[in-house]
């Protein structure tokens, strides 16, 4: 246990945090409607911008109802503009390296697939147990359809994987190293400079799921030496309900990498609808049918939040908002049995703290009775997902208060 | 030509026909905000219904922005739930047999490579020339990545494949046929329960693509022995642009064919995220990814307004409106040297009708500036796309009248 403040759980110090939260005003562009609702599953879902909301009703009602057809003369360029946009703000890449498109797992099946049909002679994968389950499912596939071997890493659970960890299995037989940058369940970061730099070593190309990453910490990569990326819109970067994801792919593999999907917008001079396929130069060859345009928009608002609020100042609160509830676990949960499913060490860890108990399924039941809302993942974890742009420090005090009360009874 | 009756160019005629729509009352479910707007595009994004602006309403400030992530409870069935509605009232499908997921391109992809896995030793995919262009891009994609043949079939450009042009290409190496139900230039219909029948009886799968047909005129997959198929929704089912596509596979196939893309959404006990891909039972195993939920909830709504209209209420207007356009082509169009790119034939044709001179882009470019909104199709069509619910009689008339003085110059 670690050495603890008395002060920590006096509920003036969650005033005093957020009286000095450098991003509290912007709380205040999210659509709050209950503010007595504590809400801690903005790593599943991001609130509702404001402006979202309004934009929403112009695509819809002046766009779509209105210009009808006509407006697609501006909605054309939508996935190129907002991946633009996240790359620079959020990405730590440039215009031209992403796009916004499908969802995450069709995103990650074609950027595995292409980085397979690039290294055709090598016949492994590597990727870690823990890994999300969308990706490890469609890597199944892959490995099934093309006879190839996965080589499943089992990193520490709390601290995530190690260079050392993909270092062991890599050899000049691995065609692609896939792990997420933040794991899903303890929000473990993983060295991407490191593990990127190994891979590229052994001939290898990398695939990054940056889903719990995108919007809670700062991604670089460009500088990190990342290949390919993928990560979805509606956790912090708060685009809504199945919005679609993006994919990066450095510019330098753009000429090298083929998407596996040919659709038709991915053609060049698409409205010409010639007979054969050629893709488009850049990176909107990795865009495959239409794609869903009020959905794009509201990641356009999304990430313009962000870009607004500043990726460093929203990865310290980030780790400043963690390092509270990791805090309040130590003083208040860890003498009542759990324990931390999160890395100590806030350079180590994303936006949420898994915090453990047998019984977790059960007290974040009840927690939504008491109108507290957390996730549950198997087998004993409660995620507290704290999302720096809408999470107050008096929220994460009274939901783990509440959790307390619970787990105390 | 034609024998024209010549009361045919009468405007009392078009206002007799609106008259006597039985369909008439659907143009008020709808936003139409310039009513001197000569909408004539239908087919390529349908209109925006007034229920869906409510629902996204709804959907995106009170579910979205209130419940948060506990609206997953009601939107985890969205997909199937959408698709069981699509398959009885439009499809003539059985539910179980549709779901609601990523774009046509990405469903194209699934079921073809599902169909070629099922066929493991044929070499050989059946398509038309004339087929829209993400379908052959993508047959193009999987045909060298398995090192397959594409036999294509040339069909009469106006007219459409017959089954003739099937079967001279057919034999035991074909493994999948796949074709429009409806062409997107010309509107030709293809005869669907012929060419499935022999298909199967060389051994080949088929998968029709719907885009055109759905909302627009009468399919019927069981009836008709379709094996697979795709389609769009923004078309004739009016939910909203790059709104989710659907896919159909008949249920006697679901227990042969596989999904490709192995995704969390087609896993048995999803959120048990299990170490290893298990497909959900039933036609679930074809979603991926997160799916899009307003854009799902846009798609409910859009078949809700074609279930109440009846689909056989639908067609039965799409020929009438077609017919009178052929008339007006043939009276006012063909004296200047037009030709008419659809089948004669009213059961031949689907709702859209195009018509041929060497100067269709100027002129579809000048009708716009007319406030007459028509697309062109390479190289020299004009596609007039009459929607049922939507296009009115006078429509067409005011459309063609002003084409017909614009090709007079």
């Amino acid at each position: 246990m670690a050495i603890l403040d008395p002060a920590v759980a006096d509920p003036a110090r969650a005033e005093a945090h957020d009286a000095a939260d450098p991003l509290r005003a912007f709380r205040d562009r999210f659509a709050v409607r209950d503010s007595d609702l504590v809400y801690l599953d903005g790593n599943s879902l991001g609130r509702l911008p404001k402006a979202t909301a309004e934009r929403l009703r112009t695509v819809v009602e002046d766009e779509w109802g209105g210009e009808l057809i006509r407006a697609w003369d501006h909605w054309l360029d939508l996935p190129v503009r907002v991946g633009d946009r996240l790359a620079t703000a959020v990405l730590g890449a440039r215009a031209g390296e992403v796009v916004v498109s499908d969802s995450t797992t069709v995103n990650f099946y074609k950027l595995a697939l292409a980085a397979l049909d690039a290294r055709p002679g090598r016949r492994a994968i590597v990727t870690d147990r823990a890994n999300f389950p969308t990706d490890r499912y469609v890597l199944e596939g892959l490995a099934r359809a093309r006879g190839l071997e996965i080589r499943w890493i089992d990193p520490d659970p709390v601290d995530g994987p190690e260079p050392r960890d993909v270092e062991t299995v890599l050899d000049d037989d691995v065609a692609l190293v896939t792990l997420s940058l933040v794991n899903y369940r303890s929000a473990a970061i993983a060295d991407l400079p490191a593990i990127s730099s190994l891979a590229r070593a052994a001939g290898a190309l990398t695939l990054w799921d940056l889903s719990h990453a995108a919007g809670a910490v700062e991604v670089n990569l460009d500088a990190g030496g990342a290949d390919l990326a993928v990560g979805c819109t509606y956790k912090y970067l708060n685009a809504g309900p199945g919005s679609p994801a993006f994919l990066y792919v450095r510019s330098a593999l753009q000429g090298e990498l083929r998407n596996p999907i040919q659709g038709w917008f991915g053609q060049n001079d698409q409205f010409a609808m010639g007979p054969a396929y050629e893709p488009v130069p850049g990176i909107a060859a990795w865009l495959t049918g239409t794609p869903t345009v009020p959905a794009l928009a509201a990641v356009e608002e999304g990430v313009r939040v962000v870009e607004e609020a500043g990726i460093g100042a929203i990865r310290a609160k980030a780790a400043a908002l963690t390092a509270y509830a990791v805090e309040l676990h130590d003083a208040w949960l860890e003498p009542l049995g759990f324990g931390l499913g999160s890395p100590r060490d806030p350079v180590r860890r994303g936006a949420h703290v898994a915090i453990r108990r047998v019984d977790a399924r059960h007290l974040s039941a009840a927690l939504l009775e008491q109108r507290v809302i957390t996730d549950f993942r198997e087998p004993d974890s409660i995620r507290l997902g704290l999302s720096p742009l809408t999470t107050s420090y008096r929220e994460v005090r009274t939901g783990m208060s509440r959790l307390r009360d619970l787990a105390a009874r």
